[in-house]
């Protein structure tokens, strides 16, 4: 099983970026897990609904492109399914049942994802309806991974 | 207005520390903002059913003795309301302007909040159905009401 987290922009708060290392740490012990940040577009608060839509659309393509052709792709959205812990747990190790050897997580950047990549996920994730950084929704997510592993495995979360 | 986040245990994780100092900081510009820890009850897992509950409650008095007898509770807990940001903000903004000078909000520790505070808070809120550590909670919370305030005062999200 290999974990894959595939972001949209860098994280600047080298806090965030020490408590994903904390999880990407534990993680790597139980299984592949990698992390990769993809250059956002440029876009301003200024530019034009088409032009975001356009950077939105280029950005899900990078998203897709990076991730396995046989991967499971779950897609973060506010809008999407919420899940507790214990059913995001069961929903990987289906996965893993079934023999699936790649789950790709896609974060967007600050104007989420396009429709396509949406359309394309075997799962849509809500973590929250509230509306979170995408910078912290990593280290939000990573530590759900974590969690995931911990009640699949049945092994104790390590505080 | 006078937010207070009151929370069963220490943050022992700096990374977290850093990162809820970094929005106590902004928000200490817009409004009175405290953050208190309140000691744990000394509860282990092998601790049996009767013993967790006597801690919890313990710990539920701590939490309403250290809120003004005036405040509205907001009692943070996975099982209550799910709220978006903005429904938050509108919240907030509604006791504002009924002239509520205090807003606490109540964090439990690893066991989370006794029936007691439940039933005694003005807001029962879910940030997630999601379980995450306590510590990672008062990162969320405090990113959320600065949020909040950004949405009820039509000022910009600081990066």
């Amino acid at each position: 099983m290999q974990i894959q987290i595939v972001a949209i922009g860098k994280i600047r708060e080298s806090y965030l970026r020490e408590g994903i290392g904390v999880y990407s740490t534990r993680l790597s012990r139980l299984h592949k897990i990698s992390l990769l940040d993809l250059p956002e577009e440029r876009i301003s608060a200024k530019s034009s609904e088409s032009e975001k839509r356009l950077a939105i659309e280029k950005e899900g393509r990078k998203l897709m492109a990076a991730a396995p052709d046989t991967s499971v792709i779950v897609a973060l959205d506010p809008t999407g399914a919420i899940l507790s812990s214990p059913e995001l747990s069961a929903r990987i190790a289906e996965w893993e049942l079934k023999g699936q050897g790649n789950i790709s997580f896609f974060i967007g950047g600050p104007f989420g994802l396009s429709p396509e990549v949406i359309s394309h996920a075997d799962l849509v994730l809500s973590l929250s309806r509230m509306t979170f950084p995408h910078e912290l929704v990593r280290l939000m997510l990573i530590e759900q991974i974590y969690r995931a592993d911990c009640i699949r495995k049945g092994i104790p979360y390590h505080k």
